[in-house]
């Protein structure tokens, strides 16, 4: 492991100058029920059905602190034409700049967040918000597609398959002034995002990807690779020159759509169970999580209860491995004392 | 990669000069209805369902001309009493003499050609075709079977169970001269010939091919070695001398069964779909196919609807890879020029 | 392969010249219809179906001479008190005595045997039995979970959660004297034991492990090393310094759930069908595999039919692997002639 060595001891002392906070020993669990990023009804239901799969009794069980803030009350608009190819701009845009707001303020008060979507729209306001208390964060992304369309490539004017676009400082100028987004700009350099499980990448995506030098793995890559390298690489990508905090942006259908069949958009050849729960595995072990986002789950589009329920039951697991839960298991606090990894009044 | 370095340029060069045709551009799908190569009816609708699951738009969209030449009329022919224990020699003979000489002229004519079986005893006449036009060709035959019993060795005197024998120049004093083949004789050299996915070996088939020194990879060996190191040692093992076409004859019970059920041969612990997309994309990397056989997909096996149309919705997926279709994607034309891998007129 | 240098060669050579048994060519099938480890009714049902799913042929066409002993009658002890918090004390002493008694009979008298489960608390009869004929024996353990809580750390009080801890002979002084297990005492150390599937391990256990310094290999060591890999490991921590008898515990809930429904304490992220039967494989390929138990095949916990069926034929792959069953397929008899492994007379 590359964050083993020496140098990680190092960039963890480091760390632990620069910051004032104790990590948070507080999970808030905030729902986003929003669906309005893409076209098929029943995503914005994703929160009740991970919550009924038992998300925070296993969180608590990880000895955590867990502060369920329920959902968000998104206010629906109803005079919301398209702009351009743009579907439902302002109602996205509105959702996420109060998902924005809320995320700072849990952020601001020491929690390490999990937001439960929705469609995967919403990590415009999820990441962004991260970003105004923690601006050096770092973001995986992991999920079938790239969902870096900007409104001129998108195929489908779908803006959950667009909202890396809206992040990333190198689209600027390639981004129309779109409505109910004049509150966001771009805060994301292209250098400080990895993609994991890659499989259906539209050509204007592909064409971003390679112009922008962005690193990626599809699953030909963990094909050829394997998950350990990938996630070696991954960190010696994003953390090899500094500690900071990661945002880990989960679509379920980065998994194979046999063990994730409730969601919008599935794409065959995707991540087995035991390769989701390794890479949050190895993200929780950097110590480093800051906020995770959940997203894409639609048990409207299951086919049956069994179908939902394993879907869901997906989601809790893969939550509970970026929080600590090991397959290898424990017998003291599965948790060790570590700084808080953002602290909003230590700038570099 | 074995044959990314400069031998694999130089090998590339050699070829521009011995090839007078440009590389196809477009693609021939041939079907090939029939089913007495064994003894389970229903595998002459494999052409059907493949078709029906979008093979022809899928290809399309990978921007070749397509030209679907519909299925062979084969005649039935009533007299066709066993050979020795050899069932339907006749009118098996008799099919891939037909598939022999259509096969030839779509690659005489510079296409691509995708064969859609029917049972694996059409590659007599598939590969054999293929030989006439490009005497070099070499053969990656992935398979749960090795299909390379002889007559006498047969446990079951079904011909799907026999091609590779019918190829293989080492073991024409083994075979008997088989009513209805009298058209043909063997062609390939065992070391020209890579199996693929075995995991149900008859003896006999054992014997042949540890006594002839064959290249073939278990799934044990996948296990072993992964399959990216099998893809590699296989393009050493076929390729490192020189460039030349690939014929490719994929059998769908490589699979495992849990991804393509309706088949007449299953058998447990097969090939993951990335496994076997992993092998087609490689494929589709050297810019060697020219003609791959997709074949026993049995809709009548299937235990329901859904098990048909996700066998037949894999035939098309690993099909279109082979084509190349890609995981990463791609923002421009995914095909370069390059010359033709076989001319008839360019001898060495 | 760690073992097929000249190391193995000698150590081979020096066997052959302590025993004076020649090696079974004949097995031996023992049923244990027992449940009362754990509290969930079905699973005395076990040997029954992996039976009826064909193990007998299967292991007769291996060329083995089969000996079904049928399966032992367990006396039900109707007065059986919880002891400290542990279920059924004394109808698991009862069975466990008598299992032994008759596994030890049947490697004296020069069979290799295979125990049919039952729960996993059999393992107690069983290695006993086996050690008490073979005393150096070494103990491979493939499960989902270690078994190695005291009655003092279980969570739930069931046996079939403890065998280990009544083997371990570091385990001693933590074990109470539980009514009906003074015919055995702990006869096995902790170096020779090594785990292999675990993911889901109790806090008291993980404390053993990692107490006692005991070999093992989760899940997520299996994604990080590889299936080949941790064979090799395997063998060099229990094989190195010298070569002897293995007793193979393989519970069938190492496998995936998707894989092996049909049991009591599923636990998502398992073995592949592949990596069970490569573990197999490469025990068979030491040549000293004495005693394999297969327990907790429970077709009462099928949803259907056909997941009993599934479940019930994997246990039939996996013995027939450990037997000497080939992916690769073999052309002579696949047992080749070398002394037995564990002469009762022949002691260091």
């Amino acid at each position: 492991m590359a964050l083993r060595g020496p140098l990680f001891r190092l960039l963890r002392n480091n760390l632990s100058h620069s910051c004032r906070q104790s990590r948070a020993q507080s999970v808030a669990v905030l729902g986003a029920p929003f669906s309005r990023g893409q076209k098929r009804g029943g995503v914005e239901h994703g929160p009740k059905v991970i919550r009924d799969a038992g998300l925070i009794d296993r969180l608590s069980g990880l000895d955590y602190s867990v502060h369920d803030f329920g959902d968000l009350n998104f206010r629906h608009l109803e005079k919301d034409e398209p702009y351009m190819d743009v579907k439902f701009p302002r109602n996205v845009g509105g959702a996420n700049k109060m998902l924005s707001s809320a995320v700072s303020r849990a952020i601001g008060a020491g929690h390490t967040l999990i937001m439960l979507g929705g469609d995967h729209s919403l990590a415009i306001g999820s990441v962004s918000g991260h970003a105004q208390q923690c601006p050096d964060l770092c973001l995986i992304w992991v999920d079938a597609h790239a969902d870096v369309n900007t409104p001129m490539t998108s195929p489908s004017g779908n803006l959950h398959g667009q909202p890396v676009a809206f992040m990333l400082k190198e689209l600027q100028d390639k981004m129309p002034d779109i409505p109910g987004f004049s509150w966001t700009k771009p805060f994301l350099s292209s250098r400080d995002l990895v993609y994991i499980g890659l499989r259906d990448v539209d050509p204007g995506e592909h064409h971003i990807l390679k112009n922008l030098g962005i690193q990626y793995f599809t699953m030909r890559d963990i094909d050829r690779l394997g998950i350990q390298r990938v996630m070696e690489v991954t960190f010696d990508h994003l953390l090899s020159r500094k500690q900071r905090p990661i945002h880990l942006s989960f679509d379920i259908d980065a998994f194979d759509p046999s063990l994730a069949p409730a969601t919008g958009t599935p794409v065959n050849g995707g991540l087995t169970y035991r390769e989701g729960i390794y890479i949050t595995e190895e993200i929780h072990n950097t110590g480093l999580l800051s906020v995770m986002d959940l997203v894409e789950v639609n048990p409207v589009l299951g086919a049956n209860p069994e179908a939902v329920e394993a879907t869901a039951s997906l989601a809790v697991d893969v939550i509970a491995s970026a929080l600590g839960q090991t397959r290898e298991g424990a017998h003291v606090s599965i948790r060790t004392q570590t700084p808080h990894l953002c602290d909003p009044f230590a700038r570099e």
